[in-house]
């Protein structure tokens, strides 16, 4: 690498980009994830290469976050490029997840209180462009709470108007959505989850998937996912969580609970959005792949 | 996309390099590709994730031929990247075969002729940099033939005088390896297998990763394996030729197949590179993953 014409600021960007890549990949990598899709499992229509494809074509976005460009902006850059593969939404909320932390990284403060403050300096601009990433690909999202400010999401672009008529940053948007979005709640409270996920991460051992899948178990185990609350159901997502702390604790197959979300059409895709979020603080934080 | 800031010929530039990077993991996708690691098989030191973390990490080497760049330099770049997981030579082979038809690609003329030509016009400067690769990761090599007059490749960055005083251009020494490696047959011949290969995907249906498995299997029931030969001799070679051949006839099952070759050390890489080469040009003919 000595014989490399760029210098450390070009290497060091590219390798924020490329982690942040790269934690997408290992993600969809772990096997079992129960409930979603991984390198074992496809659905007919949603498949491990369309996880491939979107990882891949979603880099031009993380190297403008990389690069410390506007959030909002990158953000859609990265969800249109994720786009262009034929399975559909793939990776939206890891993407959501994964912006603030790539932009804290990218200002050298990728710890809770750097994400706070990128969090915090969020503008309407960020607002806006967040919303019109939702004109790029179908997101699964459910009705609106009926006491909020934020316009509904399904708007897209047309939402621009409303947003800045009352001033909305984009972090105003997701403390709104906190309490019914685990992403949101990531957000709004400093990545918790994340960080200390990123932290088991590190202390495992053996193949990176290996620990990816694991992490996802614990995250499953420890509270509700929201995707899943939305789609199904408080008490369905109640009773995922009690699934996979037995399965967590040895009291049930994995692979097994794998096959009875799919049956049952369970996507805990929350808990897999934290997932890739918390490789990518611990690739930035000396994981080896 | 309409909002994009980046003009046609950043975005185009942009695919080059998704292409080729997501051709590499497409490849490591499909399965089951008997006797190479895959999305299902992992080897003890050599696993998914680093051929997942490979691919990402070559991506830099691969947009510098996008932009027209050196091929040699590219190509260097490319393997110093791809080195950076701790699994050792993933793709070394894989990217010598991208690398010509990527920059092939960059020129707008990616066909038989337009390869033909950006291997004609390789220099010195090139050949130098393709031993220099040598330096920056284990490649597992066979003896040189006694006859040439390229260096010995394991003299990696300490054969640039003699290249430079027998003025030996990158073409000059694939021509030399083309009977013994099936990467530097397809360098002196316009990559016929790989276009060829090519048309088999985009002629398909079903997931891309099945259709890069199948035609897998066609290269290596079509060929022996270069590989293969250096490690276990040209008897070994041909009868993995000869079982491939069993397997795509419906005859043996791909997967125990998949199996038997594990157990037996036997790794059809060249093979392998070759596939990868073929998704490349099938995405660039407007395959959709």
């Amino acid at each position: 690498m000595a014989r490399s014409t760029r210098g450390t600021d070009g290497e060091r960007i590219e390798h924020l980009a490329e982690d942040a890549e790269l934690a997408l990949l290992l993600e969809v990598s772990g096997t079992p994830k129960p409930g979603n899709v991984d390198r074992e499992r496809d659905y007919p229509d949603l498949r491990f290469e369309h996880f491939v494809a979107g990882a891949v074509r979603a880099r031009p976005g993380l190297a403008a976050l990389a690069v410390g460009g506007p959030l909002g902006e990158g953000f859609e850059t990265a969800v249109a490029g994720m786009s262009r593969q034929s399975g559909g939404n793939t990776q939206f909320g890891a993407l959501l997840a994964l912006a603030p932390l790539v932009s804290a990284a990218a200002g050298d403060r990728l710890d809770p209180e750097g994400v706070r403050s990128v969090v915090a300096e969020t503008t309407v601009d960020d607002a806006v462009a967040f919303y019109r990433a939702f004109d790029h690909v179908a997101v699964s999202v459910g009705e609106p709470p009926a006491d909020v400010d934020a316009p509904d999401v399904r708007l897209g672009a047309d939402a621009e108007p409303r947003l800045r008529e009352r001033g909305l940053t984009l972090a105003d948007v997701m403390a709104e959505s906190a309490p019914v979005d685990g992403v949101a709640a990531e957000w709004a409270e400093g990545f918790p989850r994340t960080f200390a996920a990123a932290g088991s991460i590190l202390e495992g051992s053996g193949p990176v998937a290996d620990r990816a899948a694991a992490v996802y178990l614990d995250l499953l185990a420890d509270r509700v996912d929201t995707f899943v609350a939305s789609q199904h159901g408080p008490e369905t997502a109640r009773s995922v969580r009690d699934r996979a702390a037995a399965a967590r604790d040895g009291e049930v197959d994995p692979t097994a609970l794998a096959e009875e979300f799919v049956e049952r059409g369970i996507n805990p895709g929350t808990t897999a959005d934290l997932t890739a979020a918390a490789l990518f603080v611990a690739l930035r934080r000396g994981l080896e792949v």
